[in-house]
């Protein structure tokens, strides 16, 4: 362990870096741009993973695998969204190494083994699932088909962040097929708010459901509906999407069904993502400056107990009296680390658990075994509390289910805190700079004033909320009539 | 469902491919060499991980991940190893396509993307992963590591089959570092044993544990220990391995350790995986002409109940009749499909079902309705048996029990029957050919021999078994001295 400390105050981005890499949650490769997912952070990201995957099944989604490469004449089909992708792809020309005849011991790309047609790392996937639905997907008994996969992406960014913007990153794509329009808006609704549901009831970060503006759709789609977070430094960060694609793929790849009443028709489609990027998401919404806070939901080791000793004897009586309880509480399926390492003193290991955002510490010394007590830290609020061994397993089980409400509700109340009705354009200026997070306010709908307040102050339509109070006004820009608010912000 | 029928007898191969696509496993894509994995397919698969991440949790490992790409520089630093896999590599040489001048709406790979050094999709991730252990290694205190990760590998095949050998493929990678040679060892034995005994109680698969001879092992190894199957039709396959390392990738990437006396030594390594090849063996060791036959333990549906019936009411009536009793297997954690469509009838289901391998078939009509009796088949003996409803779960339970065992049972059994000593070339040839399966011969324990009768017959030696026989005895080829039998087969 070593926190190279850093405060978010003095610079937010280094103590970002800082703590997604000494709480060993990842770290940069030798691969440009491409992150190593350390154990501790991988195992934050399955738990993601098993509270996404059981709600796709319970919506009734099946998991499937599809190649890692698209060929190119596949990949360029649906032209808005290849062009979308086209500069930020990984292309595979060779097959094949031989040995360098100039360099002894090393290799170099046998130029005879170049590839007749050039392979596109997936940067998404809806390519070569659509060319493989054609093959599915002949009648209306055919449709739906509700298919998810987990999978990794590439697209070459220039600038990356771990877990915010890698070069490769882990994601579920689902990709959806429906006979008509309606089931596929319905279905893009759907995923969107179960991805709402997850980042509120497990990630413990509340967000806003909206509608993309047109420059901010997904390449490809009609309308791409997000959630979007507010980190602690009062920036947003998109943390999924869900998107309705028309009949774009359908006809880019010539997928049509026959109707119930005999009749061809293009199939609707709808396909929804998130990432590692809710990695970053977690850490910038809640840690603090000793580190990590993990909400008890998402923790691998929600309870660290570290015993205060001298001596074996000491540790042993401790072990003795604890052990019984560390049962009862991982019968609750609680899980718990009694840390008796005699290599370190208390003291390293509370600044350990508190980086790794453990979110109850127990320790026990010598005198809680003759008071029959032990204290209780929370690592979120930082309280400390000694409380009698009596009942402990249920203290520490209501105690979880707490934390895991309050946390979300400091983020809430931080973020609805953070957002701003502005009327001026000086205000926005202001409030963007100085406050910080989202500010609503009147836009006159054309992509050339959103583009033009981009380039002025870096702020983006993030999203136009559901059911949006429909309120006339002026742009905040160009002063031109609006018909409602939209959200601002600077964003990840 | 269209099982385009061939049996075993008649083409095996055509037989194997038919089952796969039909019964919704997998299908060839449109990338030369990849599969996709369809949603029934996958569902097995999944079961597989689950079973085997468990396993590997409780043996103390930890999950992570690591870069899909290796830089050659990287890629080439253990040069036995590259050179094993410089032949299958598939090479990113650009990251950019641009819009095609003169092809109006088309792409081409960007001339001035290209990478100053060439990435290697990942045919195995021992140089990134040693490359990255070597920051994660100072002190004895650092050992052992322990990691697993769940991955899409490339290997380019010229000649493919689903799930046996395809250029992109699933699996899992465990790489571990350790003190001492001792527990390098000792790791490698544990994991093949891990993968041994999930092959006998999940797979339902016997399988022989041996180490393979020097011409067989992995590139970069000391030492590769394995479990063979043996398929229907008389081949072996190599169901997973696990390797010693030695101190390779510790010289090749120079990670040393202080060790408890304060001396630097080079760590020592193992690595193991399995892969969605396990899916073609658990199809060739258990599978009948009818399609399909799965073991209970790895069946995404384990009950399927077909009502038999005229007119909505007879159906409403059973429905209700059944409603109970599938609460009741779900209950106990039985996975049961109620097969309610009135698009097809019970003749067909029964069909898709048994071609999907379901273990148990429940029919049910008016008259079982009158006499309270149900039909129950099993898929693997095709025996039906018509059985009182009272206390029905606890007798669907027992079965598919006891049809786990007996599937494996009877593998072991034509297993058992198809190792055969043999003393005599001619005789080698013989059962080679007409008996097939495994042959336990004497070799003289030259690589020139085991080459020659590779050439000559196709087979080769799959591994000496552990705790193999110490019987001298003259080679089956050039009749020189040999201290033990090997088994010989023909793989795939």
């Amino acid at each position: 362990m070593a926190f190279d400390k850093v405060t978010r105050e003095q610079d937010y981005s280094k103590w970002y870096n800082n703590l997604v890499e000494d709480a060993d949650l990842a770290q940069h490769s030798s691969v440009r741009g491409c992150m190593v997912i350390k154990p501790y952070g991988y195992a934050i990201w399955e738990k993601m993973q098993q509270e996404l995957d059981r709600r796709f099944k319970e919506t009734g989604h099946q998991n499937a695998y599809f190649p890692l490469f698209v060929p190119k004449s596949l990949f360029e089909a649906e032209e808005k969204n290849a062009e979308g992708f086209a500069k930020e792809c990984a292309v595979v020309t060779h097959y094949r190494l031989e040995s360098d005849p100039d360099k002894e011991g090393k290799l170099r790309v046998d130029p005879k083994a170049k590839l007749e047609e050039e392979l596109i790392v997936r940067p998404t996937s809806e390519a070569i699932i659509w060319n493989t639905y054609k093959g599915w997907i002949q009648s209306y008994r055919d449709l739906p088909i509700l298919v998810n996969q987990w999978a990794n992406v590439v697209r070459w960014e220039m600038r990356t962040r771990l877990f915010l913007r890698t070069a490769e990153f882990l994601w579920q794509e689902g990709h959806t097929a429906h006979a008509t329009k309606k089931e596929a808006v319905e279905e893009t609704r759907q995923m969107l708010e179960v991805y709402a549901e997850f980042a509120e009831t497990v990630l413990a970060i509340p967000t806003i459901k909206g509608t993309k503006t047109e420059s901010e759709r997904f390449a490809g789609a009609d309308d791409t509906l997000c959630i979007e977070g507010l980190m602690q430094d009062g920036k947003a960060l998109q943390m999924g999407t869900s998107h309705f694609l028309g009949q774009n793929f359908a006809k880019a790849f010539d997928v049509k069904y026959t109707t119930k009443e005999g009749k061809q028709d293009y199939v609707w489609a709808t396909s929804w993502g998130v990432s590692t990027r809710l990695m970053g998401a977690l850490i910038m919404t809640h840690s603090d400056d000793e580190g990590l806070v993990l909400p008890p939901n998402l923790a691998p080791i929600q309870v660290v107990i570290v015993p205060i000793y001298r001596g074996m004897e000491q540790l042993e009586t401790i072990s003795d009296r604890m052990e019984p309880i560390i049962k009862n509480l991982r019968k609750r399926g609680i899980t718990v680390k009694f840390d008796n390492r005699d290599t370190h003193k208390p003291g390293y290991k509370f600044a350990e658990w508190e980086l790794k955002g453990v979110p109850i510490r127990i320790a026990i010394g010598p005198r809680d075994l003759e008071n029959g007590t032990v204290e209780v830290a929370r690592r979120d609020t930082k309280e400390k509390q000694v409380l009698e061994l009596t009942d402990i397993e249920n203290k520490i089980e209501h105690l979880l289910e707490a934390m895991q409400k309050e946390i979300y509700l400091s983020a809430l109340n931080f973020r609805d805190n953070h957002i701003t009705n502005v009327n001026t354009w000086d205000e926005f200026k202001e409030v963007l700079e100085n406050k910080t997070g989202f500010i609503s306010a009147h836009w006159d709908g054309t992509a050339e004033t959103e583009d033009k307040i981009k380039e002025l102050t870096k702020a983006t339509i993030r999203c136009i909320p559901f059911d949006n109070k429909q309120e006339p006004g002026e742009c905040i820009y160009t002063g031109n009539p609006s018909k409602e608010r939209v959200l601002f912000a600077k964003a990840y």
